[in-house]
C-alpha cells in the first residue's frame, strides 16, 4: 500500500521521473482541453451544433480531474495543507461547477461557475518550473517594481486631471464625454495608446488638447520601457559574464567563458 | 497656547512622527474621497440617484478642509508665504466652490469651479515625498530633457508636413480631412499609433502615404524610449555602485570601486 | 557544353562576378514585378481597365521564370536536392498556377494559387545576404528567444482570464463579446494597444476593467522591448570591441581590450 | 556700400551677433506666423470669418519674404549658389505662390502651392544648429541606419505576406479586405499598432489570425527600440564620461568631473 502511495507520489508530485513528466504533459494537454471546452460552451452558435459532444467531452475532462483530486488528498499524510493551498483550492473549483449544474439550471450563473475552470491554467504555469528565463525576468520586474509603481502613480494623477480637462471642453457638445469617469476613461485609451475610436474630441479645442495628450504620452510611453530595460540589464549582466575561474598565479579573476590562459599574467587556467 | 501651536506643527506639516503620518494618510483618503465625489457629480445619472448622500460628503469634506486651512493660517508664523505659495492657492481652490456654488446656480459654471478640487490630487504627490524612487525617475527624465526637447521639435515639424500632404491628397474627397489643422491632427493620432479611426483616408494614394507614415512612426517612437532608457541606465549606474568605501581623512564617500585614494583629498583608502 | 554550364552555373549560384549580381539584381526585380501584378489581379476595378496588359505582363514573367527553373535543374550534377529544397519548391509553386489557370477556372481557387507566387519574396530575403546587419539582428533575437517564449506564454494566459473577466462583465449587455473566444480577440487587440474599436465595452464596470487592462498592457510592452535592448546591447558589445590584436603564437583573435597575455595559449600581445 | 553689406551679411547669415540672434528670431516668428495662416486658410469656416485679416497678414508675411530673399541675394557676391540650393529654392518657393495667386484664380491649385510655404519650417530647424543635443541623436540614428533598414526590409516582407494571407481569409466575405493591397494596408495598420477599426476581421479565423499578427507585433515593435537604445547608450558613453585630465605623476586617465586628485596614486590633479 505504501510502496503504490510513494509511486503515486512520485508522478504526480515530482517531475524528474519519466512517468511524472508524462503525467505533467497530460495533464496540460487535459486543462488546455477543459479551457478550450469552456470557450467554445460560451458561443451559442458552436454549442447549439456540437453540444452533445461538449458535454460528453466536459463530463470525461471532470471525471478524470476528480479522480486527481481525490489522488492528491489520499497521497498526501497533511492533505490540509494542500487543500487549502492557492492550488488545491483552485483544483476543486475546477470541478465542482459540473457537479452544481446537475442541481441547479440558471444559463448566467452555470457560466461564470464554469469560467472557474480557467484558473486551472495556473498549474501550467507551475508545471512550468524547469524554465529558468522565467525567473530572470521576474527579478528584474520585481527590482523596477518600486519605480514602476511610481511611475503608475504618477500616470494615474495625469490621467485623473486630463480627463477632468476633456471633459469641461467636450462635455456640452460630445456624447461620449459625459461624465468625469468616462473622461478619464477616454484618457487611458488614448495615453496607452489603444484608441478604440468609440469616444473622440470633436470640438478644435478638444482636438487640440489631445494632441498635446498624445504627443505627451508619446515621451511617457518610454519610461516604464526604460526601467525595464535598464533592470533586465543589470540582471543580464549580474547572470552572464560571471566566470568564477581565478588565475592561480596572479590571483586575478574576471576570465571569459573561453579563456585558457589568465589574460593578466599569462599562467595557465586549466589546473582549476 | 504655543505648546499647542507646536503640536499641531507636528502632526500637519511634519510626518516623521505617529501623528504626523496618520494625519497625512487620513489627509489622502479626504483628498481621494472629494475627488470621487466631483466624478460622481459629473455623472447626471448618478447625481440623480445618490444626490443627497453626494451634497452631505460634499459638505462634510469640504467643511474639514476649511478647517484643515484655517489651521494651517493659525500655526504658521509667517502664513502670507503658505497663503501665496502653489499649495495654498490650491487648499482655498479647494473649498471656495462649494461657497460660491451657495450663491450661484449656474450649472456649467460649477462644475468648473468644482473641478479645480481636483488639483489638491497634487497634495498626494507631495505626501508620497519618502518615495525614493521617484527622484530617480525624475533626474532621468530631467537630464534628458534637452534630447526629448529636441525630438518633439522635430516631430511637430514632421506631423506639420504630413498634415499638410495629407490634406492635399485628401481633402476633394474625404470630409475628415476638411483642413490643415485637422489633417495635423489626424498625423498626431496617427504617428502616436493611437489611431481612433474617427478620420482615416480612402484613396487609394491617401492609404499608401498613411501606410508610409505608419511605418516611419514605427522607428520614431522608438527614439523617445531609447532616450529615456540610456538616461535610466547611467542613473542606475551612478546610483548602484555606492561603493561605502568612506575616506579615513576627509570623510567623503562615493567613491568608485577600483579607487585606491580618496578623489577629494589624495588620502589613501586602503587601510579601510 | 560543361563551360557553358559552369559559366551559367557563376551567374545563376553565385553573387561574386559581375554578370552574378546582375542576375540577382533583374531577379529582384522581376519578382518584385510578379507581386505587384498578383496584387493588382485582386482589386476587381484595376483588372477591369488593364486587364490585358496584367496577363501580358504575367505571362512574361511566369515564362521568364521557367526558364530559370528549368536552367536551375539543367545546370546543377544533382537536381533532386534544389528541386525538393525549400527554395525550389517555391519556385515552382511561383510558376504552377498560371499553367494551372489555363484548365482551371474557379476565381477563388485561382486566387489563392497566384498568391503563392508571393512566397518568391523569400528570394529577395536570400540575395540580400551580404548584408551583415541582418545576422547581428538574428542573433540578438535568437538569444532571446527563450526569454520571449516565455513572455508570450504568460501573455496567452493573460489573454485568456482577462478575455473571460470581460466576457462576464460585457457579454449579457454588449453584442461585441458574444463568446469567450471573441472576449479573447479583443484582450489582444486592447493589450497590444491596437484597438480597433469594432469591440469596445459599454458597461461602467467594463470600462473600468478595460482601463486596468490596458494600464496593465502599459507596463507589459516594456518587457519584449527591454529583453531585446538587453540582447542587442551584448550582441553590439560582443562584436564592437573586437580588439585587432592577434596572437603572434597561435593566431587567434577577439582578444579583450585589456589583454595582456593571449588567454588562448598564453602567449605575449605586448610585442605586436 | 560695402560696410553696410558685410553689416546685413552679418545680421541675415551669422548667428553669433546680437542682432544676428534678434534677426534669427524675428525670422522664425514670422515664419511660424505663416505657417498659421496656412493652415488658417485651408479651413473654410475661418476663412468666411477672418478672410480679409488672412489675406492683410499673408500679404505682409510675402512682402518681408520678398524683402529677405532679394537681400540675401544682393549681399552674396556669388549669389548663383545660394538661388539653386535647397534652403535658396525653398525660400523662393514660399513666396511666388502668393504672385502667382494674383493670376489664377484655381482654389485647389493655389492651397497646393501655398502650402509649400510650409517648406520654410525647415529654416527654423537649419537655426536650431546651436542645440547640440541633435546632433548626437543624428548619429545615433545614422549608425543604425543600416540595423534599422534591414528591420524595414524584413516588415515590408511580413507585411506583404499576412496582407495576403488576410486577403484569402477575409475578401469572401468583408468589403474591407476588396484587394490585396488594402489588405497590406491593415496589415501595416494592425502590426503598427495604430488600428484605425476602417478595417477589422469579422470572420472567426480572421480573428484568429489577427491576433497572432498583433502578438507577432508587440514582439516585433521592440526591434526599431532596441536598436536606437543600443546605439544612443553607446553614442553616450562615447560623448559623456569623458574627463581628458590625466594624472601628471602615474599618467592613469579616466578620472570622474569631481575628481581633485588620482584615484590610482593619490596625485593632485589640480595643477592641471
Amino acid at each position: 500500500m505504501n510502496s503504490l502511495k510513494s509511486k503515486l507520489y512520485e508522478i504526480i508530485f515530482e517531475a524528474d521521473t519519466k512517468s511524472g513528466k508524462w503525467f505533467d504533459i497530460i495533464l496540460i494537454v487535459l486543462i488546455l482541453l477543459s479551457i478550450i471546452i469552456v470557450m467554445m460552451e460560451s458561443d451559442s452558435r458552436i454549442l447549439s451544433h456540437a453540444g452533445t459532444w461538449i458535454t460528453l467531452i466536459e463530463w470525461g475532462v471532470t471525471i478524470l480531474f476528480t479522480i486527481e483530486y481525490l489522488l492528491r488528498i489520499w497521497i498526501l499524510e497533511k492533505p490540509g495543507k494542500y487543500i487549502f493551498s492557492f492550488y488545491g483550492i483552485i483544483d476543486l473549483l475546477a470541478i465542482l461547477p459540473s457537479f452544481i449544474g446537475l442541481f441547479f439550471s440558471g444559463t448566467q450563473m452555470l457560466i461564470v461557475l464554469r469560467s472557474l475552470r480557467l484558473l486551472r491554467i495556473f498549474r501550467v504555469l507551475k508545471l512550468t518550473r524547469y524554465v529558468k528565463e522565467a525567473t530572470i525576468l521576474w527579478e528584474a520586474l520585481a527590482s523596477g517594481r518600486n519605480k514602476i509603481g511610481v511611475f503608475l502613480f504618477v500616470v494615474l494623477i495625469l490621467i485623473t486631471i486630463l480627463g477632468t480637462i476633456m471633459y469641461l471642453i467636450e462635455s456640452p457638445v460630445n456624447n461620449g464625454f459625459r461624465s468625469i469617469p468616462e473622461s478619464i476613461y477616454w484618457a487611458v485609451v488614448t495615453l496607452t495608446t489603444v484608441g478604440y475610436g468609440d469616444i473622440a474630441p470633436v470640438t478644435t479645442l478638444g482636438k487640440f488638447v489631445a494632441g498635446v495628450i498624445m504627443i505627451t504620452g508619446y515621451a511617457i510611453i518610454a519610461v516604464p520601457t526604460g526601467i525595464v530595460t535598464s533592470e533586465l540589464a543589470k540582471e543580464f549582466t549580474r547572470k552572464t559574464p560571471t566566470n568564477t575561474q581565478i588565475c592561480s598565479q596572479c590571483f586575478k579573476d574576471n576570465h571569459e567563458d573561453d579563456a585558457l590562459y589568465c589574460k593578466h599574467c599569462g599562467g595557465s587556467l586549466k589546473n582549476e
